[in-house]
């Protein structure tokens, strides 16, 4: 993605007892965000925890997801409305509270 | 980056005192890594933290950096021998012990 975007990461850390189905949120959840969303997404992303940097460590977070806007505007545009429905889809695949993070990306 | 591809992502946690140098890190720190890992790295991403989910609300990372590589192999291959070289640069541009995390890109 190209410089001065902005990035929105959601982060699931792994925990005691945490729980992450990265099939659904790969078919279904993501998809319902892009469709939520609409022309405001850019580009999306996901990424499954395998380790952190010692080999066979734990990886700190199950998963990420990203998406990417044009404008911090177009994000919160876009995102605002319907967050109430995209967090009332997160207990279907995971009992985490995210940590999400909004970026611009520099390189 | 395609699936099955290997992310390395360096996060840098926001807190009391932290400080991080964005443009040391980006001019000088990336190219260093990309230097002492060669043709490894094929992709490399910075992007700075400026909110979290709310408008006006603290970033939890001041900063993210991603590395991709082909294989978890290369990986371990190309970081290993540089890890320490690479660590030492830290001082020059944050006091943040960064959170590590290896993932599998899934889309």
């Amino acid at each position: 993605m190209k410089q001065g975007m902005i990035k929105l990461s959601v982060l699931y850390p792994n925990g005691e007892g945490t729980k992450f189905d990265i099939h659904y949120y790969l078919n279904t959840h993501i998809p319902l965000v892009a469709k939520l969303l609409g022309d405001a997404v850019k580009g999306a992303t996901v990424e499954e925890g395998i380790a952190s940097v010692a080999p066979n460590s734990k990886a700190p977070f199950a998963a990420m997801g990203n998406l990417y806007f044009e404008t911090l505007e177009s994000f919160q545009n876009s995102f605002g409305p319907n967050a109430a429905e995209i967090l009332a889809d997160l207990p279907n695949f995971t009992n985490i509270a995210p940590t999400v993070q909004v970026s611009k990306v520099m390189a």
